[in-house]
């Protein structure tokens, strides 16, 4: 048995919950913010026997690994008319950091 | 020394909380939802010595056992009337999951 | 690779992630109540090689210290005015709580 300790992006919350749930994981969610990830992060408790923890590791990668995004610009409306990018750019989102604990005692009540 | 991680349902977080203080047991709370249990949870971290551990255990069983409750169903306004129970139904209510984490170091600053 | 788990006041939340910021530390903090310190607290998770430990606790020693504060009574309107002080007292504030987690595996994705 593990504690699994992991920090998404809040963009990739909702899709990793639903493939936990899935595959049925039983994690907790905790609200968080910065730091490890851009702003805006969800911190997965997730309690799993160590014969599974390559599969949960392989449902966050594929949930929420760092990649590159189109993303908009909203259009300066009183901002820096200066600075504005007229096209989509590329940024970075997504990413996840892991942690899996060793656990001495597990209970269910 | 350990780290008790314990995720408990809302309804029976004030009690428990109530209980570690009045047993001299020093925790936080952690807002946060879903997975272990059905939505609406709250996360305790708890440090404690390791001859604790079993009156912790207890406190946390005592307090946030799963077990049935009767639970009134509201009239359907709107809803599905032909699925409507008229009186009440038992429901899972409760539950804690445990976890109690090695520790290398504690601080108090 | 550690994981350090550090409860502190939210008064010295803001300080200290700047600290850590500045110090090239990864945390990310949760919303966090009661138990360990007086009302109002944040957990950080911080993630950290265990050669940098050290200063990391020096970080948050020197941020969220445990101190005497000299704050100036609200005038009791409406209030009990017999157990009113009319001069500043000092309370205690800020302290830390701190545990080092082992970690068996850290990812990043
Ligand atoms: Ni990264
Ligand atoms: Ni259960
Ligand atoms: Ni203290």
């Amino acid at each position: 048995m593990k504690l699994v300790v992991a920090v998404v992006q809040d963009q990739d919350s909702n899709r990793l919950a639903g493939a936990l749930t899935k595959n049925n994981f039983r994690a907790t969610k905790l609200a968080s913010t910065g730091g490890f990830l851009r702003s805006g992060n969800t911190t997965f408790l997730i309690g799993t026997d160590d014969s599974k923890i390559p599969q949960l590791l392989d449902l966050i990668r594929d949930n929420c690994r760092s990649r590159e995004q189109l993303v908009s610009p909203v259009s300066p409306l009183g901002g820096n008319a200066d600075s504005y990018i007229p096209y989509p750019v590329e940024v970075e989102v997504g990413g996840a950091t892991v942690f899996v604990l060793p656990i001495e005692q597990f209970h269910h009540f």
